[in-house]
């Protein structure tokens, strides 16, 4: 599967600077103050480039939201017990939860992936199976996973993406993901690619007390000396010290890039992905864009790492795809406003060019 | 019309902390985290305050885009002639502009009223007609309007919104403005109610080059020397220095409140009129949502003033109601999340109470 995702990462090409051009002229003839749009008008632009049209359309929405769970739970790292994850794919299955909710009220559709969740889903549930290991091995002891099943998680995850875009006509995707410990191989990852202490990455996640804090550094801190992740080589980071789900949401990145469709990434475990996809395939920037500022204390690296400001700033550490989903429709604004906002000469106002 | 006003502040009542506590418990118990939708929790429960549900409904949207001219334009403190005022009633009347294309995004619906606009507005033009006058009186030379102008734009604004949701059904209220020269008298309403000086309250408006910046300092300056408005006297301020659609602005934020409908205000003027409008009212800040963070420097102060964190930064600075409407469709979402998340019994997940 090397070659496979050898292929993808080659067929990810940047977006064209001719028509992000074309955009930019667009909006600055458009009947309002140039500019008066802020970040609406970059992203318009840089749809514009990755649309090559200024009439885009996004409006056909899906989320990804990618379920994995993590050996390295059993360090204590985490405020839930871990039959909490295969519980949530339940409650996404069912509509009751807040990524259900969040999409519904912005339109995006949302499949629910197991890529590595520790318990067998029993079979009637309506889950996309894409089961590498019932879990990740503990990190702290060896390597998270194979090398292997980095890249099959990779793969898969671009493969999802791909189909959803050629095959079903989606326009527009979101990366979410649920796994309990799922902050703590997170972290782990911008700490290999950061030259921060762990320290100063590690949040509270879902709610951890000061002990299980000093544990998860710990963790993070062992599982890096133990494994010694190469940061030049994103899939040994992503194998040694990642998550299945956390593969998967890189491959989406990957994915999306790959079939030129504009990609919003959730929040901390997302933009890991997002990080991952990133440093393996650098144009894949140009279709992403970072949802929201997340709570968890090491977002803030990834997007410095990924030169990529949030959209929104709400204070949530949710995940689930939760912060893609309300982003998705800013950035679904931003194609209106490219496509739809009349042109001083349109519409017949006096331009006087400011 | 000075007794209406004053009936109409008297009718506006603190939202139910008994409610909000009811709100509370329900996202607390919701299957996620505690907290960890941020902001949109702080939201949802005023909603349900607001509305006294733990099931409210915001979906039926209007966004008030009001429209006046300035006398102190001819100071020569905006980048754009007078007449463009009109023009984009026009093109808002077209559904050409920005707030047609983010209002229609959100499935708000909008309506222009003229305020005061320099023009007589053709007949067969389908604004809604409050004109006070054709504009207001140079404001470094005397006062705007006169304080029964001022009265009438606030009742009248308040009026517009009420009859909009006690007869039509609207659930949620936007605010937008429309006025060439307009950032000028909301920087001297902040000025004259704030401490700090008038340059660190002053901005580029659509965009003017240095030279205009100093004449709109000074305008600004002249016209609170000239006036001497009384900071205790919101009323007082808002004739003085104000304009006709800051005061249907304001109007539309006590109406907001005194019909118990949650409103969100836009950017620098809009959150002008709503800051005349909580130091009238001050239970009326209960109801209020400021929409974004505008690029206009003086908004901060506003901001400071109203101790109501903007829902967004994109550095947008346009007007009419744009901000508005990407804030009402995270209002929606809020309550969306009140309403339709489940709680861990209902959906029979784990909860360790994190």
């Amino acid at each position: 599967m090397e070659k496979e995702l050898q292929s993808l990462l080659e067929s990810i090409e940047p977006v064209d600077s001719h028509w992000e051009k074309l955009a930019w002229e667009r909006l600055r003839s458009q009947i309002r103050p140039r500019g008066s749009l802020g970040r609406l008008e970059e992203m318009a632009a840089r749809l514009g480039a990755i649309c090559k049209s200024l009439t885009p359309n996004v409006s056909r929405k899906i989320i990804f939201t990618m379920a994995g769970d993590h050996g390295v739970a059993e360090e204590g790292v985490s405020a839930y017990p871990q039959e909490v994850t295969a519980q949530m794919v339940w409650s996404f299955l069912n509509g009751w939860a807040s990524i259900n909710v969040l999409a519904d009220h912005v339109g995006a559709e949302v499949r629910v992936v197991d890529f590595g969740v520790a318990a067998d889903l029993p079979e009637d549930w309506a889950v996309i199976r894409r089961k590498i290991g019932k879990g990740t091995r503990n990190m702290t002891q060896g390597a998270a996973m194979e090398r292997h099943e980095a890249v099959r998680g990779l793969v898969e995850g671009a493969h999802l993406v791909m189909a959803a875009v050629q095959e079903e006509g989606f326009q527009l995707v979101g990366t979410g993901d649920m796994g309990i410990a799922n902050t703590t191989p997170s972290t782990a990852i911008v700490a290999a690619l950061s030259t921060k202490p762990v320290k100063d990455l590690t949040g509270r996640g879902t709610g951890i007390d000061d002990a299980a804090w000093c544990r998860k550094v710990r963790a993070v801190e062992k599982a890096l000396a133990v494994n010694r992740p190469n940061p030049t080589d994103p899939v040994d980071v992503l194998a040694k010290v990642g998550g299945y789900e956390i593969a998967g949401l890189a491959g989406a990145v990957l994915g999306a890039a790959a079939v030129r469709v504009p990609v919003v990434c959730d929040g901390f475990i997302a933009t890991a992905g997002a990080l991952i996809a990133c440093q393996l395939a650098p144009f894949a920037k140009d279709y992403l864009f970072v949802s929201h500022r997340s709570q968890e204390v090491g977002h803030q690296a990834m997007i410095e790492l990924l030169e990529r400001p949030p959209l929104l700033d709400l204070s949530m550490r949710l995940g689930e795809g939760t912060g893609a989903a309300l982003a998705m429709s800013l950035v679904e604004a931003s194609a209106r406003v490219l496509r739809d906002i009349k042109t001083f000469e349109e519409a017949g106002v006096t331009d006087t060019g400011h």
